[in-house]
């Protein structure tokens, strides 16, 4: 299938671009961005930050504007905030099937803020929107993360989640937060994260039900935190849970969690989406985020709580399964589906 | 007055040396540390690692033995955890006065665990020491932070804590981390860090009363990280309290707090204990570690928890307020108090 | 004096404001930056960021532009190179004596490019500047430390020079560079850099005869890379000598330097303009830039070089003994020797 | 065949380890370490520091003395210098093929002091060992990169080399360099490695005649330091060449140049040993140092030198390219040559 990646020139497009670049199922068809960069060939375009190479078949692409002609039959979206929303809704409404890493959508009600492994019903909402084509989002990184620790406990009657979380660079972007900010300190404050973090959970572990979602009865405190670290978000997580289990029962919980990406074999899926760590300082961002090519998310440190229950130490790929990874995830899902 | 330094070689004994080293009352008279090093004179037996350069009159005197003739008024020490319980007594059964940095005697009925700022009537337990001399200790680096931050507001009934810290590597001491383990990287323990900070400050904030401390009614729950930053400890900490006061009075009472060291106008007193930073994104370790020569406090970010009452963000130097300059600030007091 | 700061908002505008906020002879009186900031107070229009605090005087003044009346007795120039050139010839004009840390007059023949204790004497070159005022310039942060460590060492015939820079995160500025290049990185590029270390130095070390500079006869072969540390920039250097000096010539060469500065006893000069330390592993940015409060070049690791003839390591703070504080100390010099 | 991995637990052996763990021709038979490990399973004898995960297989496998039975076809060491001699030239009596990377048998004339893609004929050398086995040794880390970098300049007539390293963490091995030196600094020491850099190459670079090699004569005038990087030595390189190539030549040559072992296409061979990159600002070691599985070189940057003839940055893997890989690559050589 055609993809089209609009804001293929930011850090997260960068991402779609290299994930798609051997994809099973989508190749990179068009490369959509600002005026700044349309009519120009993706190579002069895109100053390129990845580690990994710029994939040599989108070098000499055009990168075309969201308003110009586009031939695709998926759409990832890592425009900006702010301006991904209008661009969204209009290809939405030209018919295309959008998955896209911008919060603008997120808390739309008919919009399905979506984790494969966590909310794969939710894709149902799409058939709400009153457009040909649809919308898709995928969550915050942070919540990303924190969402799939949470996911496998839901059982356990999860009622309220304190979380402090220590972001990697990566997430602001490039040219993102200056180096010196960030050499040898700590930048307690990250513009609206938080918020997100505490919004976005319990919509995703939510029911659908009669064509809506009603937001899972959990209360979220977020702090958010930029540590110097490349990538993975890492987040220290105390929650009080309805039931006393045992700490083995969470652990396996984690463990033993699988769900529909799994089942259906999808290309990106993780083989184990949750990982539980035994060693006593895991997991670390720098050796645990590339786990199952940064699909997979890692906890540890799960100790009992003297005010909550439990607490325990999560991290996980911000820029993979934090963004373009979830997205391409959610896309693989939605085909799987019949919905593309 | 005369003071020894035991346990000089390592890094808090390095840093007991450089803060008295142009100290107005206390002056370098001996120092003491294991058998390695007895013999040798201190240039020769230390390696060195305070960014600033180790005092001229320390370099060439003789290194002793905590069980050789010490001729001190007062004794600081920087042992390690587990000889250092053993070395105190014995010195505080000769008749030393000491100060100390270990972890050993903190939770002994008798010995104050002290901050000259949150808990100065504390310093009378000493009387009840059955030795010519006394022990007198600081607490953990983490928990002299969070204790400063939270001893302003006390009065509006804290209840509950859950803090998570972001610890600098000079807390682990030398060699201490590993870099391999902490470039880019976040260590999500740090070894009987958090038990520290959930048992030490509701004894500092008890109330002495018949000659016994009561310890202050405050559930703690501690996640304790390590960051890849120089100096200074920062965490992020929510509370509930008993009152619902407006953030404008919890403002005030931190930006408003002195006391006895303040009053007493003790040497290393800083002009302001704590400071509220009125800046989205303070405090920061790298740039607050060293206000008021590393002894002064500062929080920020102050908000409302959806959870508990009040969250905000706390960092302070881990080396001078919390290890080192706290118990020279304890003798000060000590001294001023007719307790030397 | 009155003192204007020109560019007062960037990074080196900062560092001149912290370094004349407690300044014997010069004290802040007009802040000039460009049209974004102009009409708005210093606290409003500039995003501070040195670790040490705004100081309170200069918070609520207003921000002029430099074609404003400005009322100034000297003047410091941080305005960013390309636009500094026509505005301090124009101040100049205007009869300002203008000390710059821009590189646009540095090699004018007539403007002096001064470091005091290398060249104190092409200070006179301003006689020949046909303005009522004149323009001195401060050498590029790399050169300054390098020109520094050579300095003593020109009666061995310095005729060559291979070195190699390993430069701090604050010499770009801010935001400067992002932290996804700079963390656990090196980036071997700093546009510009290499040609200033290559041509500034030979002229600071030439002759004044006549009127008119004749550079040294000395060939400089420069690499800059950025290397993730905050302040402080290295350098290995490997030369060439027409002498055989024995090492410890150049040793006591560098040990006994002192120049006019330090004769006339200038509120900013180091006492010991360059140090050699003689441990294995220094001298290192982190630890050694604050040396004299900024102003003490620190070298090291003095060895025979198998193709040249001698080699070392220096390190020297680039904000302060690379930057303003150069300015600072230049204006200094002008005042005693009577050009202020 | 049967690998024995000597001094398996230290961060080159579990580098040996990781690469074996899927390696077409060895696999991994036993793990040899000292009598701290040995009777333990590997899995509770080894502190495992790499990113990556410890193999399943090697978990379990017990840890054996040097001085046991060994039952091997080839022999990786991975021992400290200074024990690794009198190990390895046991193992070589007993009648193993030993592939070592430890310092002390590189500069013995009958051992071959082996980079496949630099001197395969050298391998030849072993026959003049009196032993029923062999050693043969790969170089020092940085002398790998460097060597490596001036393989295919050899036509040029290279003469004098002067070349500044910035070796990253990992090259120290665990728990190595204490973050408290490194973090944000850089450390110009590194104990004898300036000395093999000036050493190994030359006899790596030299003419093997008679059985005896002849070093190539080439003066190296080296600095090396330690940068907070975790992965990737990097190094400012300049040289004098007896003819004076245009710069298009040396770029071809770096670009074009394949060796034995593309030929042979062993299974280690990078496809392109060395890529030249055009971009102002690479090679950079965070982003560079994983090209082809860690076993190629980057360089970049060449510019005319104003002293000596040509300048370039390099950079490349240390513990793959300067240490495991190439001794890896080393013995799939003599297994393709028939010393095997």
């Amino acid at each position: 299938m055609k993809a089209a990646i609009v804001g293929a020139t930011g850090t997260v497009g960068q991402r779609f671009v290299s994930l798609l670049a051997a994809h099973p199922q989508f190749r990179v068809a068009e490369l959509v961005a600002s005026e700044r960069s349309a009519g120009r060939t993706y190579g002069e375009a895109c100053r390129w930050v990845l580690n990994e190479e710029m994939p040599a078949n989108v070098r000499g692409m055009e990168v075309k504007l969201a308003t110009d002609d586009i031939d695709a039959d998926v759409v990832f979206s890592a425009a900006p905030a702010g301006t991904a929303g209008s661009i969204e809704t209009d290809l939405a409404k030209r018919g295309f099937k959008v998955f896209s890493n911008a919060k603008d959508h997120r808390m739309d009600p008919r919009v399905p803020l979506l984790i494969p492994e966590v909310n794969p019903d939710h894709l149902a909402l799409v058939e709400k929107q009153a457009t040909d084509g649809f919308i898709v989002t995928d969550p915050n990184c942070s919540a990303a993360v924190l969402t799939m620790s949470l996911r496998p406990l839901m059982p356990f009657g999860i009622q309220d989640v304190v979380v402090t979380t220590l972001q990697a660079l990566s997430g602001a972007g490039y040219p993102g937060v200056p180096s010196l900010d960030s050499v040898a300190n700590v930048v307690p404050f990250i513009s609206g994260e938080e918020a997100k973090i505490e919004t976005e959970p319990p919509k995703m572990l939510g029911k659908l039900t009669s064509g809506s979602v009603t937001p899972a009865r959990i209360r979220i405190s977020a702090t958010a935190t930029r540590v110097p670290v490349e990538e993975g978000h890492s987040m220290s997580v105390a929650l009080k849970l309805a039931k006393r289990p045992r700490p083995e029962s969470l652990i396996e919980a984690w463990d033993g969690f699988t769900a529909r990406p799994q089942k259906l074999k999808l290309p990106s899926a993780p083989r184990k989406p949750v990982v539980y760590r035994t060693e006593d300082d895991r997991p670390q961002p720098r050796k645990d985020w590339s786990r199952e090519r940064g699909m997979g998310v890692s906890v540890g440190r799960l100790r009992r709580d003297p005010i909550l229950t439990y607490k325990y130490f999560a991290s996980g790929s911000n820029t993979v399964r934090g963004a373009a990874g979830c997205s391409v995830l959610n896309a693989e899902l939605a085909k799987a589906e019949g919905y593309l």
